[in-house]
């Protein structure tokens, strides 16, 4: 028997997202919806949206090369590589064989690992069997990447202000700054059709909303249920709130994520939780013998958990709200977007500290699980983490589209999805130096892509195709 | 630091592939192609498909359904459940989902796992992840299942006769009659179009064949080499293919796995093995200075290698053959069918012997690894897991197709793909008892299975749809 890595979790971490955006409030006048539909109804700030010259593919490939460099990682040092998707640009090859182009420069193709599939969660999955690798007798010593890419993009309708796209990247091994607490855990999988993509042909998806907002609190309900029994059992004291200092959710859109928070204020006052005081008791009693469906249905005891939950998610889950709230849903990389506003925000006080995070993607599957927070040396302190993803500065140097450009644009995106034979505009003036960037799809469907190497030069550095 | 479980590998075994086929041979008459083109150039007997009652999800539930019953597994024993497939119903929505009504009926919402997507490479992807599972501190006592299902079709022309269907379930766990060699493992991972689906509304991949075959090769070689060097490496003697009793190779079509065993005798000639005698030397010394370019291409070569290969090929590999031969190409299912026809064929001499697998996936992701027979018992037992899949009578009670209801089959598959909103003939009277077939796609595309339950009754069984 060979003995277990310790602290096994994430390293170092790296976040990319378009620079080309759209305010929620000039949507909402564009839309001719009320003022305040989307920027309170939903929560959201802003979003952002690839052009014509990036996809998940460009996005991933930049989030990952500037994570090697920025961290000074050898491709050599890669064992383990995947990724969580859910924007389908081929059925069959991989968003991982792409992106072996950075490895076999360097002669690495000795790389485990293909795309997880399942909605919002792929990413989850990703990080979940990579972090499982680092902990097997197959694992050879060398890192483990796990990337999260996606465009989300909708339908003309009150669906559409929940679009965004963003890569993450993150660097997987033992002794990390942000390990994995593998013994608190609830999962919850499920067979509904809340939101699904069974139009082949479309980058959009076909979705109930209400549907789907049920099953996500209801999926919240269920896996913070699991993971309060089994830290019960693993720790012989009850969980409540209190026993984390934040809270991470999947954020389709940031009202959902105020919800989410006052469910689990709910579920403490259900079991007779400490965090759940006289005053909030008696705000909660009317609501105690309703049954679960009516639970989801209520407005009221919507409004009271919020009540009761307001000071607590101030501290505890509005500091992970930023990036979510500026970018907009990211699918995969959403919950890890939201990680990566907490880092930003907190980056020097939350070593010792447990972050609770919960996963969900349609269809469905969620997981909830905790990150205990490590001091760590340069580069894998959570100061640089913080430095290199440099959330301030992308979300500040972004190009705002009037929202007439922001539908051109999806426009071109519907005509493109799942085409053959066309060049780009190969224009990269918007985008930072260091970016990759689609330059053409061929008669094959085979995709070429540039990197953006300074201000100036636009077209040097571009990845050859497959052999 | 936790302890590893020991022996973690495959349990228990199942399969299933559609009762309806075509003869190769007389598709070769029906189009008009020379005599043995399709039964000895490609090296296939029979080709397996789905009528329009079944699919990759159909399958799946009939495999999994199968498996808990036939060897006495409560579904609330199941801790994960993941699944390899390159054949997409939906972009978003996993298999692994569908699958979940088996587990929810039980009240069993606490697995693990979606779906791993990499061509004919997932169910390799899903396997070692579930493997690693067992093997991590999260593992929690239950088993994992491994689900392989796809539903392999080609446009008419030279590539359709390398169709094939069929789902395998396999149950993962510690002590397990094929254990993994967890350390003798050689992985290759590239960025190339040799086979993809990137035509997003057509069930059809775009294939360059002799593009996929170099690369398959290419695959073998690279992954047998890091085979052989981790295992010098760990064991401190040379490997050569006298180490290992059995090879199993994926199999798109049987002349690819001949061509790939007779290249291992090429690769232990170059690296002067003692798997090569004075006759073989000899034989091979001609092409001793071949660059690797020219070695894919000789034809020479080729004729040569596979001389000097015949006997071992006889030993080693043909008894792999059976079920890939008589089914056609089943993609992520296709190596552990393969394996299964050598459970059939040898369960009763297997303990103790070491098994090679190889696992391609274009695109490309490639890994070549190593199982170790061990004695169990029942149901784990060899002999059991023969009984239980029962290949023999699976092949024997199948219903010939004439090409031309094959070549009707696939039209009316073909305007079915990405469909809504019909109804199928809901006739069950070719499939087994137990069999799950598709009654339904609705108009918002959600889909509608029911369970065979006796040779009569028919339409017994439904499964609901998600909640």
């Amino acid at each position: 028997m060979a003995s277990q890595q310790k602290n096994v979790g994430i390293l170092a971490m790296e976040i990319y997202f378009p620079p080309t955006c759209v305010q929620q409030e000039a949507l909402e006048a564009h839309d001719g919806v009320s003022k305040g539909k989307y920027t309170i109804g939903l929560g959201q700030d802003c979003l952002a949206f690839c052009t014509e010259v990036e996809d998940v593919i460009s996005m991933s490939l930049t989030a990952v090369t500037s994570l090697l460099e920025k961290y000074g990682i050898d491709p050599k040092q890669i064992g383990r590589l995947e990724v969580g998707s859910e924007t389908v640009i081929d059925k069959s090859k991989s968003i991982k064989t792409f992106l072996m182009q950075i490895f076999e420069e360097t002669g690495n193709t000795d790389i485990e690992g293909v795309d997880s599939t399942n909605a919002c969660y792929g990413g989850t999955a990703a990080l979940l069997n990579c972090v499982n690798w680092v902990e097997s007798s197959s694992w050879d010593g060398r890192y483990g990447l796990v990337v999260c890419t996606d465009s989300a993009v909708y339908a003309e309708g009150p669906a559409r202000p929940t679009g965004g796209a963003a890569a993450i990247a993150m660097l997987i091994g033992p002794d990390a700054p942000i390990a994995f607490e593998s013994k608190i855990r609830g999962s919850h999988m499920s067979h509904v059709y809340d939101f699904y993509k069974p139009n082949l042909a479309s980058e959009y998806p076909v979705v109930d909303g209400k549907l789907s907002q049920t099953c996500y609190l209801m999926a919240v309900d269920s896996c913070y249920n699991r993971l309060c029994n089994k830290y019960e059992k693993f720790e012989g004291k009850q969980f409540s709130v209190d026993d984390a200092d934040y809270f991470v959710f999947h954020s389709p859109y940031n009202k959902l994520v105020q919800k989410s928070f006052a469910r689990l204020l709910f579920n403490d006052f259900l079991r007779n939780a400490s965090s759940i005081n006289e005053a909030a008791k008696e705000k909660l009693a009317p609501f105690s013998t309703l049954t679960g469906d009516e639970s989801y249905q209520s407005r009221d005891l919507e409004k009271a958990t919020q009540q009761v939950a307001k000071a607590l998610y101030d501290a505890k889950v509005q500091p992970t709200t930023l990036v979510p709230k500026q970018v907009g849903n990211m699918y995969t990389a959403s919950l890890y977007a939201a990680f990566a506003s907490l880092i930003h925000k907190k980056h020097s006080s939350l070593v010792g500290q447990r972050i609770v995070m919960f996963s969900y993607g349609s269809g469905l599957t969620a997981t909830m699980f905790s990150f205990r927070v490590r001091e760590c040396q340069h580069p894998f302190s959570l100061s640089n983490i913080a430095a290199v993803m440099n959330v301030d500065k992308k979300l500040k140097s972004r190009h705002e589209f009037p929202p007439e450009k922001f539908v051109e644009t999806m426009k071109v995106m519907e005509h493109r999805y799942g085409a053959k034979d066309f060049v780009t505009s190969k224009d990269c003036s918007l985008l930072a130096p260091g970016t990759y960037y689609l330059t053409e799809v061929d008669s094959m469907y085979r995709r070429f892509y540039a990197k953006k190497a300074s201000a100036i030069a636009c077209e040097n550095g571009s990845l050859t195709n497959g052999h």
